[in-house]
């Protein structure tokens, strides 16, 4: 029982980060009855964070992997607000935020690098409602946020 | 008993498009309880989808009727997620992103294209919360997108 | 019995406006369960309103002032709906949009001005998740919006 999850993170060979902190006045998860409401959730690894504007410095192929470590910090606040990701019913819903030139126009495709992850990683529970826009800056130049509600048990 | 709504859509002349596929790895509703979050939704019409800018080639009024379309497509998921709109209990938060050049400040009315329908439609229970902003570029240049949750029975 | 909050805001100093009217088809909270969703509040102040784009005509500074009246107003909107500001058991989560332009990178220290006034507000209860971004545009050109889910009794 329990540890499934886990296992399928091994499985997809994905090591999730620390939990990100928050750098302000927030947290990175707040529940209330069964839902959790997160923070927007960065792309950060070993190297540090992603920045910069997709169309510009950023390619498609970069946004998508920002995406891909951005739906990992998710993973890693649940993990730690929940205890077990066993727990998670439903990815509810994600808005993804690209930082991006006004010109561009696939942000379906970089934000799929976040909602792969999730459905990779969850399967139908992962399947989940979404807004992608585009924004003409982030804070400290991001390259993204994803932010998601939760069901949970 | 039952078809309040689809009488008072043939009451307004509102035919319903069919629900709009999601194109990219989500879902285009999920219900948690007795909430539905849904995913953005786009201007599309028997033509095809209204793309462009607030403020740059598209005016006020394409931005309205874009809103209207936007709003005609969450109501067709809402009857395919709930089987019929009278489960509608209330529009509780619609967010509206308009596509629209830095200069732009009628996102009020512009968005209003969108809450006008609801509150139409369902009355007191189509009133919202609704946030509006303008985005800087949305996917495929679409010229808004609005996303709702929704209290259902 | 009650009115730790209102003790709470005179001790900080705290004078709440009167609750900002929607100028739109929109109303200004919905409950739905345990659950408020707001809409967008704006700066505003008794001699207006604050517009401009934060890294363009405004500062920090004037950011982190406009978000403090925009969440004088959200406590307003909340007073004004539940009767009663003891009756907020937590501030789940903060969305502020920030119109910059597209350089601007300190969207936290500006967004921190609305959640510092709800975390001095309500002690731990204030502590909310949070998503700041950076917008093209507002409507009526205005600096900041922030919008929030409350859980309440």
């Amino acid at each position: 029982m329990g540890a499934q999850i886990e296992q399928r993170l091994a499985e997809l060979g994905i090591e999730l980060p620390e939990p990100w902190p928050a750098f302000g006045t927030f947290v990175s998860a707040v529940r209330t009855g069964d839902l959790v409401f997160t923070s927007g959730h960065v792309p950060h690894h070993s190297a540090g964070l992603v920045t910069g504007k997709l169309g510009g410095d950023l390619t498609v192929t970069d946004g998508v992997r920002a995406a891909e470590f951005a739906a990992y910090s998710l993973l890693a606040t649940l993990r730690s607000e929940l205890g077990d990701l066993d727990r998670v019913v439903r990815i509810v819903s994600l808005l993804g935020t690209v930082n991006a030139v006004p010109t561009f126009t696939d942000h379906t495709a970089v934000i799929d690098g976040a909602s792969n992850v999730l459905v990779a990683v969850f399967g139908e529970r992962g399947q989940h409602a979404r807004l992608a826009v585009g924004v003409s800056s982030l804070p400290a130049d991001l390259a993204l946020e994803v932010q998601a509600v939760v069901e949970v048990a």
